[in-house]
């Protein structure tokens, strides 16, 4: 059996022999298309990156969109998009299409139907595992995840299989293997066994997705990655990482499906995100593209590019433009505030883009205020367009060898404002 | 002074000689383009057709919008749509404009401002004033209208002259005069009287537009249209209509401005909505565009033609969609309903267009269960398409002399379900 999805290595850059530093640019072919990487892809969430038409999705210069397995099997229900012919035909986004297992939204927002988040550390202490346990209303056991719906509250569970069904039923180019999520409060001895346990789970998701495979001929394409957690632990990425690129090898010497790629996921701390994004790429083979998940700050950015990861997706962009909160290149501004009232330029006409070019502030500051949907539409236009145009020119600037300098002259000038 | 807008009349109905049938195809030459009538014209009531960017009304094959000199006023105020270069700069939408004179909103909205609507009859007698008086927050009076903003409850005043300012500072192509809106309970003597008053004021308006006109060498291309009351009276309609028609005759002779066409208001019930159309259309020189303010339904859009409007304007078939109200050819239908959860095919597949092509009743339906934007964008765009697109079939009729057979064709089958 072949694998369907190709990842080509185009330039690495110049210091990438360096531990930690694993920079490339390349071409991840899927069935719906090419993805230039490193890429931004948003998010779509419930099969709609909010406020905006597959054309004007396109139209931001996004290559690819990502949506969420826990909401639409919640809502339509993954079996109705598989009758639909799957995201693609049910969006009519027709190019590639990712989904994310699931596993985070089951852990954070599972438990936050109503109570405290599971990812919100209030009132609890490092390592105190009984305290979290008490606040969690999502349960994790060795097979699986019992959670509350967000929206009615009714029980459910979800296991690598069931992940995998739903993922398959959703039909995207690329899934995920169901994984646990876990804290930065939890500790080290939790960390661990649940690294043990995501990688249990990451054999079921292979097993579960050859066996899907195997029923029905038009679903050959989809391309399983593997997820690596180990939170903040070098032991424990390096080990977590391991166990995968090793399940992966069994699966090929059995003539099954291994994993197409490696998503990077879990806990991590602003401060230390390049440096476990760097060990986890040390260990990953060059050939196979890798995925950081819910990621989208500039200074993310690049020290994920540069420690090695090929895409990313973020609510963040979209989230925060219905709010009116917009990027510039000299940093974040909210477009709400009173001092745009009569601001008759655009957004940030250097950066340009079609939502700069043809609104001003004024004009999306007063629909912000009529409280009229377009504003959430314009700014999310913009919001997108800038971020996947970062990561862009951070492709470029591999490609022309000049990275680093991109880095300080973006960075230096987008942070400026919080010196 | 040269009116700088032209009107073109193009076929004429064959029955155009009997009384109340005055059907006929035009061009409006406006500065910002023509506009082929009849021609429905969608509402951006503060600025922004609800969930459209302008390519996508573009996209509907609309050619105008119009928006609300009232809610404008309020938020984000003319002066400052006037500072960022008018109504079209502003928004961004690059083809012809309307404003309306703000006189139905201050006295239904201006109104209903945590109070009972003025043109809610509830409790009150036809013809019984004190009552209605008392109900009412707007108050009429010879020089004016005081109201309460819908947004904060603060007072306001709108007189003709403050109408003119406003509608100038917005600087649309076309304009109204400011008319006293009455309701179908009021008594005839005071549906003269009302007569009599929006007579006074329209030449009020034309004065007030002459001399801004004259102050500001950038307006010089906005065109007044008087505004018909008289409700559903055929003396009431046809004196008003010979009334402004008077005025006009009278600017011109004084080298002034007139009026550049005229609109049709105030309350008509349905059952005689052709009939109102017919008196005032036959009383109304050829040579000036006729707008019938208010109005979408497919029964009451063939009435007016045939009876001689010329281009219409409705907040129904935008806001209609934003709860998943959509037109087929076979009727209304609404996209909440369960049986619209697995149906995957378009919303009208025989109409087409761009969201019947595209995305199917199923997605739509899981987009409003989910509470997306993209449900309102998507209902939005089929409904306009269909309003612009039958009154631009109606328009094709004409030309082609079949207007009688196409009528009986859509409206038998339009309304064949609430038979």
């Amino acid at each position: 059996m072949t694998e369907d999805l190709k990842f080509e290595v185009g330039t690495r850059l110049a210091d990438v022999d360096k531990p930690g530093v694993n920079a490339r640019t390349g071409v991840i072919r899927t069935p719906h298309g090419d993805i230039a990487t490193p890429a931004f892809i948003p998010v779509g969430t419930k099969a709609t990156v909010k406020t905006l038409t597959p054309e004007q999705i396109r139209q931001t210069g996004a290559q690819a969109i990502l949506a969420n397995a826990y909401h639409l099997y919640l809502q339509p229900g993954h079996d109705l998009v598989d009758e639909a012919g799957g995201l693609s035909r049910f969006t009519n986004w027709r190019g590639p299409t990712f989904t994310d297992s699931g596993g985070f939204q089951v852990m954070s927002l599972g438990a936050g139907f109503k109570k405290t988040l599971a990812m919100d550390t209030k009132g609890l202490e490092r390592g105190d595992i009984k305290a979290e346990k008490k606040e969690r209303l999502a349960q994790v056991d060795e097979d699986g995840v019992d959670f509350k719906s967000f929206i009615d509250g009714s029980r459910h569970r979800f296991t690598p299989e069931v992940s995998m069904q739903i993922q398959h039923g959703l039909g995207a180019d690329i899934l995920f293997a169901f994984d646990e999520l876990t804290t930065l409060v939890d500790s080290k001895r939790y960390q661990g066994e649940a690294v043990e346990r995501t990688r249990r789970w990451a054999q079921r998701c292979l097993d579960e997705h050859h066996r899907l495979t195997e029923l029905r001929s038009d679903k050959k394409k989809q391309s399983l990655w593997g997820v690596v957690q180990g939170a903040q632990y070098e032991d424990l990425r390096r080990d977590a990482t391991r166990g995968l690129i090793e399940l992966d090898r069994r699966a090929r010497e059995d003539g099954r499906r291994g994993f197409g790629g490696f998503g990077i996921g879990g806990a991590i701390e602003k401060e230390n995100l390049g440096q476990i994004v760097g060990w986890v790429c040390d260990e990953l083979p060059e050939d196979k593209p890798r995925h950081l998940l819910g990621i989208s700050e500039p200074d993310d950015l690049f020290a994920a590019v540069e420690a090695g990861a090929d895409t990313f997706d973020c609510v963040a962009p979209t989230r925060l433009a219905r709010r009116g909160g917009v990027y510039t290149l000299d940093g974040r501004m909210t477009l709400t505030n009173a001092r745009f009232k009569r601001d008759f330029s655009g957004i940030d006409e250097e950066f340009g883009g079609y939502v700069s070019q043809n609104y001003s502030r004024a004009y999306i500051h007063h629909l912000l205020k009529a409280k009229e949907y377009l504003a959430g539409t314009l700014c999310t236009m913009h919001n997108v367009e800038f971020t996947v145009r970062l990561v862009d020119n951070i492709r470029t600037s591999i490609d022309e060898g000049r990275f680093y300098e991109y880095r300080e002259e973006f960075l230096g000038r987008y942070y400026a404002s919080l010196k």
